[in-house]
């Protein structure tokens, strides 16, 4: 079943070998490894892992574009912290205010509305939104060599999940256009939502609560809520992935972890553990010791967008 | 693409022709009703509509069986309420208990292990526990026109899922074989997981405390955070299950929500007002005016299991 071809965009190299050795022996019948393909599930990160999270992930942009035209006819709100800072792109502001400034900015754009009218919003940003640096839609700053791997596991009977610290309705908006992977298959933080009758209808109302920062350990655990089977493979790229890597691990037989590093300066950024909103250093200093392989951006991808 | 044939054990008539209908409007490529594969989706209750839940649901009797085998070598257990009651089946005491006894009764034996192991313990004992009116495996109490019509929306583009009140780790142990829904295809209730690490081991420890009791407006909020889509069809059997029948029916387009009346006492229960452990009332007295189908297992089933 080894459609190597279809990793086109990953050079020959030590990463890719360790994919194809691995989807070899999880779908060889009869082998000693071999997996049924219902139990053939692997989970990807989506910021930083599946698509460019620099300077900020896309949602971070979603958001400062939605507070600003959430303010433009509320002067009150437009001086009112935090909005201000994000009106004035004050980050060092923003950032010094702390968690609860950031719950709150969330939960003014991504809760007061159904999780239907949310979804029609996100797309409509998504639709037109474009990356500062680069120049191009959001929705084309996912990375060719993780496309062509989330088709590839595909191709061989898996079933891909994004399993994100972003917010889950977000993620949903673009994940089968971007990434293939349906909004069923994409786990991630959520706001809790209330049972609405208004006349005859019934909606889901996302309220300003949060049910669930998806982040380290609530990785693993909402896999289990969501899917109810440990993963064979998990795709990460910083610390924040560490548990759910280390949880795909801990299963019997063939698994694999992977450790996207960002080293390549010249075609996107190259960060790892001074990077203030998902820093990657234990998962890197420790890659070895939990058998976690690291794929660089460099060095292992042929393109990158 | 319709495949009557496959709904053998119904009767024609009214109901029968109501699923007839709908799948072929969703189904008819350029018809105004059609709707991509990929959004059609389908949600049943479990308990009492895709299997036998008189006296008990499954469930009870799994946790009836767990009570009398974790007391055997506990006696100060077996002389404390509410695990007294359940070892002398004195059903009166126990419900009068109230809720917080049954909430106890639910930790004691569906927590304090990782799911991975709650999963042994329950295939274990699927794989030979009877009910003991129809004298067959549990697993055999499913519904024959129920697992037809399953199939029946598979083959017709459909994501069956099941969405019960039941415990979600329970069901996911036999929705695979019985129904053929896929583990992360079942929503259900929950309890908190930690995230457990045991020397290099992570597995995820069912702890005694409630994360979700997916009944009644629960059910369509879990649908939102599960599954991101307002499926088209929804099946049920008691008031339970009429929020998310209410859910379904008030997307656009063609919506089908279904709802089992016990009406056989032949060949299966007959009950329904009455029932303490899922009462059906509002739902029947209302489903003209909520545009729900009716579905009598006296008259519209001709095989019961």
């Amino acid at each position: 079943m080894a459609e190597a071809g279809r990793l086109n965009s990953w050079n020959d190299g030590a990463a890719k070998s360790a994919i194809l050795d691995f989807v070899a022996r999880v779908t060889e019948a009869g082998g000693m490894d071999f997996v049924p393909p219902a139990e053939r599930v692997a989970t990807f990160d989506n910021d930083g892992t599946l698509c460019c999270e620099q300077p900020f992930q896309t949602q971070g942009f979603f958001l400062f574009d939605r507070v600003k035209r959430l303010s433009a006819n509320k002067p009150a709100m437009a001086e009112r912290q935090p909005f201000k800072a994000v009106l004035e792109q004050d980050f060092n502001t923003l950032f010094g205010l702390g968690k609860q400034a950031i719950f709150e900015l969330f939960m003014a754009t991504h809760a007061g509305m159904t999780d239907e009218d949310f979804d029609g919003i996100a797309r409509q940003w998504l639709a037109t939104a474009k990356h500062p640096k680069f120049g191009r839609l959001f929705k084309e700053c996912a990375y060719r060599p993780q496309i062509e791997l989330l088709a590839y596991l595909r191709a061989n009977g898996f079933k891909t999940y994004v399993v994100t610290a972003g917010g889950i309705d977000f993620v949903r908006a673009f994940s089968e256009e971007v990434y293939g992977v349906p909004r069923e298959q994409v786990v991630g933080s959520s706001t809790k939502t209330r049972y609405d009758l208004t006349g005859e209808r019934v909606s889901l109302m996302k309220i300003p609560e949060l049910n669930s920062f998806a982040d380290r350990e609530a990785k693993p655990l909402n896999i289990g809520l969501h899917i109810g089977r440990r993963p064979l493979l998990a795709f990460g790229n910083s610390d924040g992935d560490l548990a759910m890597m280390r949880y795909v691990k801990s299963g019997p037989g063939a698994r694999l972890a992977l450790l996207l590093h960002h080293d390549d300066g010249e075609r996107e950024v190259e960060y790892d553990r001074e990077f203030r909103l998902s820093p990657l250093a234990e998962a890197l200093d420790k890659a070895d010791d939990y058998g976690i392989a690291v794929v660089s951006m460099r060095r292992d991808w042929k393109t990158v967008f």
